[in-house]
C-alpha cells in the first residue's frame, strides 16, 4: 500500500457525499424495510429511491449532508466511518421526517422538482409517514450501545427543530415595521434551531459513536450549528438574487412569498430611507409581480441587506473553522468537513 | 397510623384515576412548560387545561388511563407511585401526540365535545404540536436513568402505533366481501398496535421505573396490550349499539361512517345469509340513513357479530387477569389495575 499525502486523499465534496451515501445506504435501506410497507414506500419516495407506486426512481434524492456529517464526525474522532453509520441513519430519518411535515405546514407542493409527499400521497398519509420516520430514528439509536447520550443529543435537536419551525411559522404573521417586527437576533435563533441543530447533532452523534471525548463532540456540534446558520443565510441570498437556472427555484421567489429572510430583515433594520420604502412595499396588499420583486431586491441591496447577509455567513464560516481548530481531529476527515463547508456555502452568491 | 385491609385501601376507578392524575400533573405541567409557548398552548388545550387563546378550561380533559397504568405499574412493582411519574408523563405525551395526528388523518372535527386541535388551530400547527409532544416524550425518557430500556419500550410502542394507524387507514379502502376483505386476525393485529401497544408500554414502563424484574415488566406489558384489545372491541360494540346520551357519539355512528369494526367483520365472516346481505348493504353507494343503519345493526346482531365481539372482549379480559396473576405484584396496585380494567370494559354493552 502506498502512502498518499493527506491533501491527495481528501475527496471533493461530491466524492465525499457519494462515499458517505454509499456507506450509509445499506443500513438506511434495512431501517426503512422495517417500516409498514405503505409507509415504507412514502419513505423511499422521499429519499428519491422510487417514484409513486414504487416505480423506479427517475429523480435524484437529496445530497445527504447530514449523513455525511455523521460519518465524517466518526472519522474525525479517529474511528472508521462505519462507526458513524447508525448515527447517520438516525439523522437522515429525522431530516426526512422534518421535510415531510414542514412541507405540509408550509403548503409547499414541490421538492426536488417532484410533488411533495403530501401532494403525492395525501396530507394524512404524509403526517403518518413523518411520524414513522421519527419513531424509526429513535428506535435506531435506542438499539445502539451509545443509547442514552445519543438520545439526549437527538431529542434536544428535535426539540430545537420543532421550536425553530414554530418561530418560522409565527414570523409570517408579524409586521414588517415597528416594535413587533422580527429582529435579526430572533432570526438567528430560529435558523440555528431549524437548520443548525440537526447538522450539529449529526456531526456530534458521529463523533460520539466514533468514541470522541465530550469536548470533541461539543466542538463538532458547534461546527455543525454554525454551518447550518451559514448555509441558511446563503440560501436566503440565493432565494432573492439566485439564478433560477442554477437554484431550480423561481427568480425572487422568497420576495414573492414575502418571506422574512436575513437580507430583508437586515435591510429593514438599516438607517437609510430604503428601509421605510421597503417596509411600505412589503406591507402593501396584493401579489408581488416581477417588476415589484425586482424593485424590492434593489432596495434590499441598497440598504445593505445583501452585504450584511454575506458578512453574517462569513462570520459563521469563521466560527466553523474555529470550532474545528479547537480540538484534535483526524486530518483527512477534518479536511473533508472543510470541503463540505465550502461546497455548501460557496454557491454563486 | 391504623392498618387498613387491602380491600378497603383499593380505590374505585374514578378515585384511582384522579389520584394518578394529581400525582402526575406537576411533572406533566413542567414538561409542557418547556415547549415553545405557542405549541405549549396547543398541548394545554389538548390536555383540557385551557380553551383556545389560553382561556380557562370549560371542558374536562381525558381520563388519563395511560398515566394511571404507568403509576400503577410502578406501585405493582412495590415502588411508590412517584417512581412511575416520568414514565406517566412520557406515555401521556405520546398519547396526546397520537390523538392530534390521528384526528388530522381521520378528518375528525370534534373530540371530547370540543373542536379538535387541527380544527381549532389549523392543520400545520396541529402537525407541529404533535411533533413537539413526541419530541418531549423522548426527551423526558432520555433524561431518566432507566433511559435505554425505557426508550426501547417507548420506540417499539411508537412503531406499533404508527403501523396500527397505517393498517386502520388502509382498511377503509378494502372491499367488504371476497378474498381481499379484512380478516378478524388483521383487525386484531391493527387494534393491538393502535390501542394495545401504548397501554402495554405504559404499564411496562411504570414497572421498569419501579425496579421490577424483566418478567414483571413483560407481564404488565401483556396485560396492557390485552386491556387495549378488550377496550377497543367494547368501543366497537358501543359505536354501533351504544346509547348516544351515554357515549356522546351519534347513534350507529360507526355504521354511518362504514367503519370496519370487530362486530361487522365478525358478522361478515359468519356462515348464514345475513353476511351476504350485510356486505351488499355496506357496498351500496350513498349515505347511510338512520333506517339503513338500524337495519345493518340488526343484521350484524343476527349474524352473531355482537356476541362474537363480546366473547372476544371476554377472552382479552381473561388474558389480562392471567398476565396479572403470572407474576408477584403488590396487592393494592394489582387490585386497582383490576378495578381500572373493569371500569374500561364494563360499560353498558
Amino acid at each position: 500500500m502506498t502512502v498518499t499525502p493527506t491533501a491527495l486523499r481528501t475527496g471533493t465534496a461530491p466524492q465525499v457525499l457519494a462515499r458517505c451515501r454509499a456507506l450509509v445506504r445499506p443500513a438506511l435501506t434495512r431501517a426503512v424495510e422495517r417500516l409498514h410497507p405503505w409507509v415504507g414506500e412514502m419513505a423511499a419516495y422521499s429519499f428519491g429511491w422510487c417514484e409513486t407506486g414504487g416505480a423506479p426512481a427517475t429523480h435524484p434524492g437529496g445530497k445527504g449532508i447530514r449523513q455525511a456529517l455523521a460519518v465524517l464526525g466518526a472519522e474525525a474522532a479517529g474511528a472508521p466511518g462505519q462507526a458513524g453509520v447508525e448515527a447517520a441513519v438516525a439523522v437522515e430519518l429525522v431530516h426526512t421526517f422534518s421535510l415531510l411535515h414542514d412541507d405540509i405546514m408550509d403548503g409547499d407542493a414541490t421538492r426536488r422538482r417532484r410533488p411533495t409527499v403530501w401532494k403525492a400521497y395525501g396530507t394524512g398519509p404524509a403526517v403518518l409517514a413523518g411520524d414513522a420516520l421519527y419513531a424509526l430514528a429513535v428506535e435506531t439509536l435506542a438499539a445502539t450501545p451509545a443509547g442514552p447520550d445519543a438520545l439526549r443529543l437527538l431529542s434536544s435537536a428535535l426539540g430545537d427543530l420543532v421550536s425553530g419551525q414554530a418561530d418560522d411559522l409565527l414570523f409570517a404573521a408579524r409586521p414588517w415595521a415597528g416594535p413587533e417586527r422580527v429582529r435579526l437576533e430572533e432570526y438567528r435563533t430560529m435558523a440555528e434551531r431549524k437548520t443548525g441543530a440537526l447538522l450539529g447533532c449529526a456531526a456530534a452523534l458521529g463523533a460520539l459513536f466514533g468514541g470522541a471525548p465530550a469536548e470533541t463532540v461539543g466542538a463538532l456540534e458547534r461546527a455543525g450549528r454554525h454551518l447550518g446558520l451559514a448555509f441558511q443565510v446563503v440560501d436566503d441570498v440565493l432565494g432573492i438574487w439566485g439564478d433560477p437556472s442554477v437554484t431550480g427555484k423561481p427568480a425572487h421567489g422568497d420576495l414573492r412569498e414575502r418571506k422574512k429572510t436575513f437580507p430583508v430583515l437586515a435591510a429593514l433594520d438599516a438607517p437609510g430611507p430604503e428601509a421605510g420604502r421597503l417596509a411600505a412595499f412589503l406591507e402593501s396588499a396584493g401579489t408581488v409581480d416581477e417588476a415589484g420583486a425586482r424593485r424590492a431586491a434593489a432596495l434590499i441591496d441598497e440598504a445593505g441587506g445583501r452585504t450584511a447577509a454575506l458578512a453574517e455567513a462569513g462570520d459563521h464560516i469563521a466560527s466553523v473553522e474555529r470550532a474545528l481548530a479547537d480540538v484534535p481531529l483526524a486530518a483527512t476527515a477534518a479536511n473533508e468537513l472543510r470541503v463540505l463547508l465550502d461546497h455548501l456555502v460557496d454557491r454563486d452568491v
